[in-house]
């Protein structure tokens, strides 16, 4: 099948282990090109493998100049991933046939070879030591706002990660918890506060995802599982996702759909009473993007397979109160469910 | 004219003063929507202006029911924003007659308003200083690698820009430095580098953009544009450099095409003997995103007009031994171009 991948850094570097910002991927089975400007033409004749470097002013204007000299007739395009400028372009100049493959190149990475499952390994390793380090800066921040702790936080999984995060991490302090995606505030670190993180770091461009929830009693602060909130309340909703957490894990097994995992974790917080304020799905996976397939969603038909890696993160929000989330990554092994 | 911004953090922030990673604005005058998912709902309720929020799990349905209750006949999008899994979705959905208009968010931001250009300002205020505060920082790092280097200077862009960078700096050693967009290598610095610098920070989301190139004695390291380098080649480069730099800025007018501020440039670097090594543009609009209108290029028939800010940076580039690029923002004020 002939294929084409336009613009998409992780989809160029999985296809010939270079990427640059401005590139595109053609695959005619045995002929192959990567075609992009000037400005990495060096680097990618020392570093793209399996293609041909074709050099262009003009990216489009040279594909359709492939396409047109290799006589292709049919050519499969990712429809999420290419803008209608580009496609009404490609259309306009040749009787091209395309075939709509939405999210194909999320499809063919949706089983991690043995050195991705390592890289993911090593990337989570490096997320749990950062988590450490935040915890141990953390500790005597009482007073600072969640602006100059989302900095320190950053700053810490930059220097772990060599520079390279999963995407900017969220720190958000008791009520502004409830907000899944919270933006930092002025607010201040107080005692009695609930604060929780959810970050990452790359490693060799595989993403690391992670998420904790803690007390903060102006002591030792630590990013366990085990927690013990003053407010009631809170301790409840806590012990429900832990154990939403922990069940999902244990009973998750190959051959079972996405929703029938996400169904695991939903239930012990239906049953609980939270069901309303379990707001998303309970994962998704993670590879070279730190969202991608499979899903673990209420709608998700995917059928769990064994190297196939992903999150388990159920949460409990409630707005203006607080928001507790427990996220880990997982790779399925021999059927089951192993914690990375 | 009824127009869609779909997924574009700046074009949204631009619409009503907020964005998140998912989002649809729909404008039909005077009702104006911003559809976004319960992640988002506190947030987007608290800072949009001038639109509905509307929380939806699926923003495509939602955005086609809004379109077909308000009996939408026509409406513009943006191809190249527009992704075309969406547009076949909608098409397919609705008797919707688009109207095409390629940077259409772009085209709008294109005269900036005085408070745009005072936070402009204020950015490249920002990226001056820590173009200083990075070359303190440097004069003791021989030995050090680019890697090291880039990670060092990073670091600096980020407390000076309170996180937020315009976009990943690029440091480069002398041989290094001839690729525009070079990569960090493991390439140590040593007495007699050229180290090239181009690096920005944000303020309030306005991007600052900045490049130098400098002389390594392992003496004290000034990014000023004086520089005296001990290879009388790489001089005469770099002199040609700065000639063109400067004589694009005193000589751009109003009135003229970014093609003719092009040639002012490109001019000297040919005549100096140099035309095949300037392989780039000679600048790019500057705003919410850190490429935009107007193209300061070969092709540019974009007229200029006062309140445009763009950068002027010409370059030359000799493979396997240097390259030399001077960079800075101008903003055009009662027809003439002034420095930022």
């Amino acid at each position: 099948m002939n294929y084409i991948v336009l613009q998409n850094e992780n989809a160029l570097y999985y296809e010939c282990k270079f990427s640059c910002d401005n590139a595109i991927f053609l695959s005619l089975g045995k002929e192959r090109f990567f075609i992009t400007d000037s400005r990495y033409e060096i680097e990618a004749k020392e570093r793209v493998e399996g293609a041909t470097v074709v050099i262009s002013k003009n990216l489009l204007d040279e594909l359709i100049a492939t396409l047109k000299s290799n006589k292709v007739k049919k050519v499969a395009i990712d429809p999420i991933e290419w803008d209608l400028y580009s496609f009404r372009k490609v259309k306009e100049s040749l009787p091209l046939k395309f075939s709509y493959k939405p999210a194909f190149s999320h499809n063919k990475r949706i089983i991690k070879s043995a050195q991705e499952i390592e890289y993911l390994r090593e990337a989570v390793k490096i997320g749990r030591k950062s988590f450490k380090a935040i915890a141990k800066a953390l500790t005597e921040r009482q007073g600072a706002s969640e602006q100059e702790l989302n900095f320190l936080a950053e700053s810490i999984l930059r220097d772990f990660g060599r520079r390279d995060i999963s995407f900017e991490p969220i720190l958000a302090l008791s009520e502004n918890a409830a907000k899944p995606h919270a933006l930092p505030t002025e607010r201040k670190l107080q005692l009695d506060d609930l604060i929780l993180l959810d970050a990452g770091v790359k490693y060799k461009r595989y993403c690391s995802d992670r998420t904790r929830t803690a007390y903060y009693n102006g002591e030792t602060l630590r990013f366990n599982y085990k927690q013990h909130f003053s407010d009631k309340k809170i301790q409840k909703a806590y012990d429900t996702v832990l154990k939403a957490h922990d069940k999902a894990i244990a009973k998750a097994r190959c051959g079972m759909t996405g929703s029938e995992i996400d169904k695991i974790a939903r239930d012990v917080i239906e049953k609980a009473g939270f069901g309303k304020e379990f707001v998303h799905s309970t994962g998704h996976g993670v590879g070279l993007d730190i969202h991608e397939m499979p899903y673990i969603s209420a709608k998700s038909t995917t059928v769990i397979e064994d190297a196939m890696v992903f999150t388990i993160e159920p949460g409990i929000y409630i707005a203006d109160a607080f928001g507790i989330r427990i996220e880990d990554m997982v790779v399925m092994q021999n059927g089951r469910a192993e914690v990375l």
